[in-house]
């Protein structure tokens, strides 16, 4: 409390990287006061002259965490799964619910009966059984009464708060009737880098409970649990019955170490789509259970079971149960138990593992993979789930405090809230259904994911364009997409497959080439590079990249001007034609990319063309379609357009040309992501293509024109993602009319990866207060009443666009990162005075904090996992002309000057997990 | 307003219907306050000593109709539709939803951009388009962003206040920055006895307008709609795509009186199922339409649409669209249009008609009905809907009068809010898919409907058993269904099949009879007879009632002791076994009915055996079930049981005898059911079938014993129907221990049509305060945030059992009436000095009041519609011993005499709607 109090008084905005604008937070001033209630809403002037429609503090209040409670609970699902896992998701109010484990989606479905109860009982008292859950919340609809099967019928906790940092969940329970005091914290495994560690099928619960009372309290706590092996994963469930099951086993199994209810079936062969098994272990030794509740009609099993945990909180079987008929298995209970003296806490560790190890191409009608059985990494890994429990359980502890490390990283940083909620909640996608992890660590993607399938497969290089935190955090999965990218889907002529079919080598997809995405494969291979500074890799993929790039020149960019005029097929699913700087930008930013990557493999000649269609395109897209304050598009008239057939035809493409007129164009609008190549350039680490005052400029009438201070005045006749006082930045708007009759397809739409790539681009640029606005706009909407917020929707749940929130980081922070050339910088955009952020690096990560006090800056590099090599170290104070400058590791001194407003190093400084980089420079 | 604060004034709880206990309604005395708001919940004692977990204020409250708004507007959904039709239903917010007019339920579905939308244009300003709708509310789910064929797109009122007062829904729509006021009433004309009047294929909307600005405004109202013909009723609809849509045409027709869209198709022979039309029509002649909206990709249709209305409020599409292609339809819109000078009000009617004339038996799976087509009345009665449509334009005034003056007329009874509620939204159960009203006005009805389907078929005899508001309201249907009872559904035994299978004369439904089922027929026809004087229908029906009473001679009561041992299907869909005063009762009031019966039709020696029975019976049950404050049931020993053979196997049946003992039974249990053939016996006029002083104390028992204050600390293992903080009565507990290892299945469960028979039971024995605190349970749970109040579920929607609530009704004015004895009296269980009610007898309604002043009674009759005759009449004073008469019909002297405790006319009163029969006695 008392040290973020201590960080809020310090905080400040900065306008532009070099002026340090000081704007004291409001309320800022109360020393030793009370944190200060969230102010009531209002609006301020940004140092832009934009209008803020929040407070400054609402704006720039931190929080290590977000907490909900009451209604917000309602929309929580918070996902529990590795990368390529699948996941079950924490409800709100503590429940179990959204069963995605079984390699699909499979949203508002739960296991019918899997559910924890508490038994207490103090002396001389009558026990109690209790659900360990909040209240169920109205509606109560239902034709015949209100759902049941979820033990909606009995006792619950009167209450509870949700604290959601992923990837930990923490639920506080509350019932003042109850002689205990009940939290949980749940979460799986999530350390960057470590693949391994991070994809774990498995599902850790910690309930803590303390008895509050002044008597001694025996107790129990029941994780009952169907054995759902045979199920498809995707159909509804009621009871214990369902067509594929059968034969299932259930059998109570203790170890040294676990103890727990280990369910498998005998019906499926290995290479069944349908094999698999499930885990529910505790570590906790003294433990009562029941491998099959009793069958019987109407209620009656539920009923029995009720009646033989609340008698005395325990179940006298034990052993095995099954195997089961036909389309029937079995619900199980394990129930560890134990006595609370007054005062007295324990915790009670329930790990709810999985293994379904073949997932089926359900997703692709091209018969070269349909219906293929593909192997998750994970089933490659582990024979079954009793194995993943047992790992998961001996390894608890250092898995636990490695994901520990990593949340702390992130929350000692200065990110504002929304900031640290947007970029860590997000994280999320790359462990839920929208991505999947292939034998041999293959990383494949959807866009996101509907109710019950993927949508749409796979590897979308447009969509995936956007995501900024995988490449960050797991940068090997994000080259194995740069390979399937480059080695499998480049047809002859360099176009790219901008959709991937697996299993990969059997069949390309057959539709025409997305202009937007190839130009970021090359941008993202760029980056890649960077992070890695892995030369054979690039040495691998440059030839085909360069197909990719130059198929540039037979299409979209025929007079090889550096502006695109052809039919450019981009992530709106439609085409635009003529120039534009959307296509314009990632197309200046390819050749850049391509330039540097040329000249790295020594192809001197080709690097000097990209740069001279660099030139040729920069001066042309900004003296043609700059127009008062922002970039419009030129289009074509119709007769001039030539219409690229389309082998395939999909459902949802329709002809941008319709009878002799072009449709779905943007023409003299405001278009939100008509800078998209900039700000991925910017990221990557290429600077300008555009004039940095025009960037500015455009991205200052972007935030005034597109971001809504509320929707209750905008017809749609799109889709709905932002309502009645939400706020959010449409995709396009029209300020000085002439919007189209038909403007492209999505152009009224709000899209949370889009804002985030606006948001990440205007503090870049030094819109801070702009960046934070939009940012709080979008997790504002995904409140737990309305959205959940650890799942934000576009076409599709948990939508990958969603990761380039990870860019708001890189951006407040000024990172930057250069492998080859062993340079980590860093140019804080806000709390230069006393800034912090987590950082990555291709093989290590950490926190890296800087400080200024009286003419002094000093920073540091703590890293707290892996390894890095440096040569040179930039960050607040480096961009000074001179000083004395002291550097130590661990304290040990270092030899260094300051040199290209960096410090460089006589030697490059190794450092490895702990150690601890500290560079000051004093006045001269 | 100051009218309803005077009857607060004089509200008082009658403690027995003779003895007047003043107890003044808390803040009654504040005189000329402002009408109090609703005090902060409190609890009192009842004069019997009861716990009243609610103020007395808010037990007595009265009100003229329900207001609803802000979240309480989500789950609204009031059905608009007539007896037999199916309905649509009226969303809290203003929009159309659960379209239910396919001959089936389709619960959650709605018709794709079907939707009212205003334009309006004040001069030298951009016209508005505004769905007229409340906005939407959280949560905003769903993988692809949130609904959008509703048109959520679009701006919309910024909130809505939702009145119902069935069948008359209200919505006053609220949005400060239009320069008009916009409200809607919503209905279908319902008018007791008249089926034709009430049974109409239409949906009537008003639209009232007014100009609050300071200039003239130009207006137009679209309503826009799908034409669906083809559609299969249950299935999703997106768009304008449906396998059986195909050859739809719509258009536009001008009449004289009426101008709209006829939406047909030609796809369908006459003899299909398919088969049918809708209409939408305006009163309004200025209309611009357009029969089919633009077709496009994309949102291209939506989007052109708006453009259109928005640019001028008018379509300038006329005349006729289709046939369309295979698999799709038009959506078309109708646009009235107007001017409005300020000030100037105007309302805009709609009709939306529908017919389909054929629905197909779906629900049994027995081959000599399954598959069968039925026609519906309103199908034999109107060629298409443009006639209906036609039809009820032609007579909107008489039918909207007519069902104006029964509403009237229920409000102007002195029944508190909570009971008008019940009885008045219950009403409309008659009125959806649960019913269906077939050629020849026969009637038909599942228990409820599942979300796409009836459940359970039909007419059964248990669950119809607690109805009491057709039976009342329309009694020649309900005559109908003791038609099917006894000429269509006795086997040779005279065992009666409890379901129906349609068309009926083709099989009957194998299984074992329900004793409570059985019996409760008796009773009902005794009512029917005793509504009716049909002595005609008697004589036809009673050969087969006597059959069907004396089969209890063969299984239930085989020793003719007037006690059932034998086994007892009943309602918990289980088995009871032994004595037990549930089915008892109903026994001893169908013995007591049958002894009536045999009596008028001259069979002297059966009603004697039927008395000799009966009194053996009374005594019996008595004797042997009384266990200190209520009746328990004998449970006889298992060996002792004699369990009939099934033989049809149903999916919901389980045998109560399960390996050598019983479970299923209440023993020792408190069941809210215990008097249930006491209620109906005191409802049809028959008395107390058992010692008044032992019914009186069980149901005080009752009360203290099951109903709950909250269900926090209530374990149920069965069906939810109330959850949390709600309050509700139980069907069974176990005060005193010994509650079974699985008592009936139903046990912890809460049904409403049970709650209404106990509260209006309460109320009939004097415990006034106890009838309304259940009473009002049940309607704090339908609060339209919690669960739709025009749906009161059990085993499905808008359960039959609820109409049980119109013996609330009857409960508080003591009503009774024998037409075959021209006799009607009332004996006011509530404010006696000042007391009014609806009634309707089988030819006529209206309202009685009554008055007491200073050793003056008054009592008045005035009848509103049809005829009735009478010889003697009741009200409370009649009881008095003697006094001065004055009776005068219209004013007119009668010649009138006090004896039997009601007044005796000279000559039998002939009084016709509007006519008044007044009486006064004064003290001697």
């Amino acid at each position: 409390m008392s040290d973020e109090k201590k960080i809020d008084r310090r905080a400040f905005i900065v306008e532009g990287s070099a002026a340090v604008v000081g704007v004291t937070v409001a309320g800022g001033a109360r020393a030793g006061a009370q944190p200060a209630k969230p102010a009531k809403p209002s609006s301020f002037s940004s140092p832009a002259g934009s209008v803020i429609p929040y407070s400054r503090e609402e704006l720039m209040r931190r929080a290590p965490a977000r907490v909900f409670g009451g209604r917000a609970l309602g929309e929580i699902a918070f996902p529990l799964g590795g990368i390529g896992t699948g996941t079950v998701s924490l409800g709100g109010r503590g429940e179990l619910r959204d069963w995605e484990i079984f390699n699909r989606p499979n949203k508002g479905r739960s296991l019918p009966f899997t559910f924890v109860a508490l038994w207490a009982r103090q002396p001389g008292k009558a026990p109690v059984v209790q659900v360990v859950e909040a209240p169920l919340q109205p509606p109560f609809r239902g034709s015949h009464g209100y759902a049941r099967e979820g033990a909606q019928g009995l006792p619950r906790f009167r209450g509870a708060t949700f604290t959601g940092a992923y990837p930990f969940a923490e639920v506080a329970f509350e019932d003042a009737d109850l002689p205990v005091q009940v939290g949980l914290t749940a979460f799986n495994p999530m350390i960057p880098l470590e693949v391994d560690d991070s994809s774990l099928p498995v599902a850790i619960f910690r309930y803590s409970l303390t008895n509050r009372s002044a008597s001694p309290v025996d107790l129990a706590l029941a994780f009952s649990i169907l054995n759902p092996i045979g199920y498809d994963g995707h159909s509804p469930l009621g009871g214990n019955r369902f067509a594929g099951f059968g034969q299932n086993v259930t059998r109570v199994r203790r170890e040294a170490s676990i103890v727990g209810l280990d369910l498998t079936s005998q019906k499926y062969e290995p290479d069944d789509i349908l094999a698999g098994s499930m885990a529910l272990v505790t570590t906790h030794p003294e433990v009562s259970a029941r491998p099959a509740w009793e069958e019987g009609a109407w209620w009656d099993s539920f009923q029995k079971w009720f009646d033989e945990y609340a008698a005395d909180g325990t179940f006298d079987q034990d052993g095995s149960a099954g195997p089961s008929a036909d389309g029937v298995s079995q619900h199980a209970t394990l129930a560890p138990r134990f006595s609370l003296a007054p005062g007295e806490s324990k915790a009670i560790v329930f790990l709810l593992a999985w293994h379904f190890p073949l997932r089926e191409n359900y997703w692709n009608r091209e018969p070269e993979v349909r219906g293929r059985k593909l192997r998750n990494d994970y089933g490659a890994r582990f024979k079954d789930a009793w194995e993943v429990a047992r790992h998961a359980a001996a390894n608890l502890e250092r898995l636990e405090q490695g994901t520990r490390s990593f949340r702390r990283a992130l929350e000692e940083g200065s990110l504002p809230a929304a900031v640290l909620d947007a970029v860590s909640s997000q994280m999320s996608i790359i462990r839920t259904n929208t991505c999947m992890l292939l034998e041999g660590q293959r990383f494949f993607a959807f866009e996101g994911t509907s109710d019950d399938s993927g949508c749409c497969p796979l590897n979308c290089t447009h969509v995936w364009n956007y995501e900024q935190a995988l490449a960050h955090l797991y940068p090997s999965l994000e080259r194995s997409m740069r390979r399937t990218d480059f080695l499998d889907n480049l047809r002859p002529d360099g176009s790219m497959a901008f959709r991937t079919l697996v299993p990969t080598g059997r069949a390309l997809w057959q539709f025409k080439p997305a202009a937007d995405g190839q130009m970021g494969c090359v941008l993202k291979l760029y980056r890649e590079w960077q992070l890695s500074g892995d030369e054979a890799f690039l040495r691998e993929l440059w030839p085909h990249a360069k197909r990719a790039l130059e198929y540039a020149w037979l299409h979209w960019d025929a007079d090889r001007d550096g502006v695109m005029e052809g039919e450019q097929h981009n992530t709106y699913d439609i085409e635009f034609y003529g120039p534009n700087t959307m296509m314009g930008t990632l197309y200046l930013g390819a050749l850049l990319a391509g330039e540097r990557m040329a000249r790295a493999v020594g192809e001197e000649a080709a690097a000097a063309e990209y740069r001279r269609v660099f030139e040729s395109g920069r001066a042309k897209l900004d003296a043609e379609l700059w127009r008062d304050g922002y970039y419009v598009q030129r289009v074509p008239d119709p007769s001039a357009v030539k219409v690229q057939e389309v082998e395939q035809k999909e459902s949802w493409h329709a002809s941008s040309v319709d009878r002799g007129s072009i449709k779905y164009q943007y023409g003299e609008g405001c278009l939100s992501d008509q800078l998209l190549g900039q700000w991925l350039a910017t990221v990557v680490g290429l600077g300008h293509v555009l004039p940095p005052g025009h960037v500015r400029e455009t991205l200052q009438s972007i935030y005034r024109h597109n971001f809504r201070h509320d929707f209750f005045d905008h017809p749609n006749t799109q889709r709905l993602y932002a309502l009645n006082d939400e706020k959010g930045l449409v995709l396009c708007s029209w300020p000085r009319g002439h919007r189209p009759e038909l403007p492209f397809v999505y152009s009224d739409e709000v899209w949370t990866g889009i804002e985030y790539q606006v948001a990440a681009h205007l503090i870049y640029e030094g819109l801070v207060a702009e960046g934070l606005a939009v940012t709080k706009a979008v997790r504002d909407r995904y409140d737990g009443e309305r959205r959940n917020p650890w799942n934000e929707v576009e076409c599709g749940s948990h939508y990958a666009r969603a990761l380039a929130s990870w860019s708001l980081l890189t951006a407040l922070a000024g990172y930057s990162y250069s492998a080859p050339e062993q340079r980590l910088t860093f140019a804080p955009r806000i709390a230069p005075e006393a800034f912090a952020s987590f950082f990555t690096t291709g093989g290590g990560w950490g926190v890296f904090s800087q400080r200024a006090d009286r003419g002094k800056t000093s920073a540091a590099l703590d890293l707290r996992w892996g390894a890095l090599e440096l040569r040179r170290f930039g960050f607040g104070g480096t961009t000074a002309k001179g000083g004395r400058i002291a550097a130590t590791v661990n304290g040990s001194p270092l030899s260094a000057r300051l040199d290209e407003e960096t410090i460089a190093f006589e030697q490059a400084v190794r450092l490895k997990a702990g150690d601890r980089l500290e560079v000051e420079i004093s006045n001269k």
